[in-house]
C-alpha cells in the first residue's frame, strides 16, 4: 500500500517511520508545507519522497492528515473533493485531537464514507520532524470516531494501521470524544500553561526562583512546552467543553483556596484525601 | 557517627539506607510512631534498631527530624530541651518543606545553634517505609536555611551528610525558602489535587472518562497521589505564600478562560507562546 502523510511533525513523522518499518506501507509519501521541516524530513529519511499535496492525493491509497486541527478542517474537504473526481477506493484519515468540528465539516460530503476520523492518544511535548520517533504509539489507546459514517472497508484499513502501530482501538462518537479529551487531555495542557506563566512571571523579580525546581514541578509543567500551532486550534475548536472543564477546575481551586485561607486543616485534608482517589486510576 | 532518624517514611527511610550504605553512619537508630510502619521498617531493615524517642535522643550524635512539618514543630523544641540538660555537642536537623514557622518556633531557644534547618528537594508521590529507596537524593538540590543561626560545627556536619547523599547545597533564609517552594513545589501539588478532583467528579457521570487518559494527564496529575499527612501542614504553615501564588495562578487561568471564551485565537496563541518560555528552564 502507498501511504501519503500530510504534515511531517511528531505524529506524522512517527507514523511514517513505523508504517514503513513494519511493512504496512510499501512506500510513504510526505507533504510538508514548512520548507525547513520538509528538508529536515527528507534528510532524516522519514519518508521515501516529499511531494506536493496534489501528487500525494493522486498517488496514495491511504492519506493521513497529520496537521494541526485548524489546517485539517481546511484540508479534509479539499481531499474529499479530489476523491469525488478521481479517487475511487482511496481513503483519508485524520489524527486530530478534536473531532466534532471536523466531523461537521464533511458530514454531507458525497465522499464522506471514504474518510475515517481517528485520534491516536500518544505524543510528547515536542514537535516537528526532529521529534518523530519509532514506537511512539506502542501500547497506547486510539479512538475511531463515528465509524458508522465510514465505509466498512475504510474502517478496516484504519484499524489495521493502528494494529500495526500496536495501539488498542476504542470506538465513540465525535461529541463524546471531545468531552472526554477536554477532561483527560486539554485541561492538563491549560493547567500546565497557567503554571508556567505563574512562575515565569515571578522570575522577573526573583531571578533564582527555578533553582529549587524539582521533579514534581517539571512533571506538572512539562506540557507547557507544547506547540501553540497545535494547541491554539484545539482549544478553539473544543471551546465549550474546555470552558466547562475550566470552570469546574477553577471552582476546585477556589475551594482549596478557601480552606487554606480559613486555616481549616480538616477541609484541606478532606480535599487531598478525595484527590488521592486518583491512585485507583494512575499507577 | 550514630545517626538517629525520627520518622521512617520516604525521606527518613531513604536517608537511613544511604547514610549507612555509604559509611556516614556507623549505626542508624530509627523512631517511628506508627506501629505498622515501625515493624515494616524493621522487617525491611531500613535501620539498625527501632528505638523510643528518648533512647534516640540520648544515644545519637546527629538526630534527623523526618516527620511532617506539623509534628516537627512540636518535636524540635522538645529535642532541643533535652540537649539543654544532656546533649553537649549533639546536633539536630530537620528535612521539612516549609521553614519559617519551624525557625520561629526555636528562634530564642538556648540550644538553637545545635539545630540546622534543611530541606532536601527530592521525593516521590509515595510515602511510608515501603517507599524508601537508595539514591533518592542523588544529584538533587538541598537547601540549608539560616545557617548563621547554627554553630559552624553543626553546619559542617549537615553539609557533610548532604555531600554523602550527593546533593548540591544552596543557602538561603527561611523566609526566602518558603516563597521559592510555594512557586516551584507547593502550587504544583495544589494544581494536581484540583485536577484530580475535577476529573474524579466527572467520573461520577461518565464511568469511562479515564479510558483515554494518556501520559500527559498522568504527568500533570501525578502529585495528586501525595500524602495528606505531609501536605496538610505544609499548606497550612506556608499559608500566605501559597495563597499569593494561588491567586496569581487563578488569574492566569481566568486570562486563558477569557481568551478562549472570546474566541480570540491570537490571545490564546500569545499565552501559549509565553508559557513555552518554560523550555528555557525545564529540559
Amino acid at each position: 500500500m502507498k501511504v501519503g502523510i500530510i504534515g511531517l511533525g511528531l505524529i506524522g513523522g512517527s507514523m511514517a517511520i513505523d508504517l514503513k518499518r513494519k511493512g504496512f506501507a510499501d512506500e510513504v509519501l510526505g507533504v510538508e508545507a514548512e520548507p525547513v521541516n520538509a528538508s529536515a524530513a527528507e534528510k532524516i529519511g522519514l519518508v521515501d519522497r516529499v511531494v506536493s499535496l496534489d501528487e500525494c492525493v493522486r498517488e496514495s491509497d491511504l492519506i493521513v492528515l497529520a496537521v494541526p486541527v485548524g489546517a485539517a478542517v481546511r484540508l479534509l474537504p479539499m481531499v474529499l473533493d479530489r476523491f469525488a473526481s478521481d479517487g475511487d477506493g482511496k481513503i483519508v484519515m485524520d489524527v486530530c485531537s478534536t473531532k466534532e468540528h471536523l466531523a461537521r465539516s464533511v458530514k454531507y460530503h458525497p465522499c464522506r464514507r471514504q474518510y475515517v476520523a481517528s485520534h491516536p492518544m500518544a505524543g510528547t511535548e515536542y514537535s516537528g520532524p526532529w521529534a518523530a520517533m519509532p514506537g511512539l504509539f506502542d501500547g497506547h489507546a486510539c479512538i475511531i470516531c463515528d465509524s458508522e459514517e465510514s465505509s466498512p472497508k475504510a474502517v478496516r484499513c484504519v484499524e489495521s494501521l493502528y494494529e500495526t502501530l500496536n495501539m488498542r482501538t476504542i470506538y465513540m462518537n465525535s461529541s463524546s470524544h471531545d468531552v472526554h479529551t477536554a477532561y483527560v487531555s486539554h485541561i492538563s495542557h491549560v493547567t500546565s500553561f497557567a503554571l508556567a506563566l505563574t512562575v515565569l512571571d515571578k522570575e522577573k523579580d526573583e531571578k533564582h526562583i527555578f533553582d529549587l525546581a524539582s521533579g514534581g514541578f517539571s512533571s506538572t509543567v512539562r506540557l507547557a512546552k507544547s506547540s501553540p500551532d497545535m494547541w491554539t486550534p484545539i482549544l478553539s475548536q473544543n471551546r465549550d467543553n474546555v470552558l466547562h472543564v475550566m470552570d469546574t477546575y477553577i471552582e476546585k481551586m477556589q475551594a482549596f483556596r478557601q480552606a487554606i485561607a480559613d486555616g481549616d486543616e480538616d477541609a484541606v485534608r478532606g480535599l487531598i484525601e478525595d484527590a488521592n482517589k486518583i491512585r485507583r486510576i494512575i499507577r
